[in-house]
């Protein structure tokens, strides 16, 4: 299936949804608009990147600021405190462990299971 | 890093790089042109594919063969035999558990090592 398709189907931003299953790992889009994500890591779990339209403000301890633009890939190593966001709509791909929560142990407003990533 | 600098990198058909690890699972680009990919599986390891740009077509045992345009994402599951080919050059993005070997247990003239595709 296109991944204009399955954008299409997102209609809430800060709102994963699973596309594809690969072994332990979930493929899923996002739409993120607004800086609702908060400050978060996963104890032990990489989590990726790549930004399918749209720009991303992609903040992690420990180095400056930036900004991810269409077609950028980029890995957060497990453990390190990350968070991002963006002023106007951007469309993203995540490749997730499925053990991964995507605000990791922070409970905020936006977090999602992974159930209602799922449906 | 962007994709399109990852792909710049590539210069030889049928050989997968290395982009990013996130846990147990590679992320990589590759270039195809041509039928030189054999028939193959992966026993135990499903198998992402993203189209990044052309078209791929993808032959599995028990469907019918279909052509993967720009912005199709597929996944082949684990022991199931399929081939990729395009005509022109097709741009890709695989997601594959460290593990999977690129051709399977088939040793084809195209076939890298692991190695050859984090270099």
């Amino acid at each position: 299936m296109n991944i204009q398709e399955h954008l299409a189907k997102v209609s809430q931003y800060f709102s994963p949804k699973v596309i594809g299953e690969v072994n332990d790992v979930y493929v899923k889009v996002a739409k993120i608009k607004g800086e609702d994500i908060p400050w978060h890591n996963h104890a032990n779990e990489d989590e990726a990147f790549f930004i399918l339209d749209g720009e991303l403000l992609f903040e992690e301890e420990g180095r400056d600021p930036f900004m991810m633009k269409k077609g950028d890939f980029y890995v957060v190593k497990k453990a390190v405190n990350h968070r991002v966001s963006s002023a106007k709509e951007c469309q993203i791909m995540l490749i997730e462990n499925k053990s991964t929560a995507h605000t990791g142990e922070v409970d905020a407003p936006i977090t999602k299971s992974i159930q209602d990533q799922l449906d």
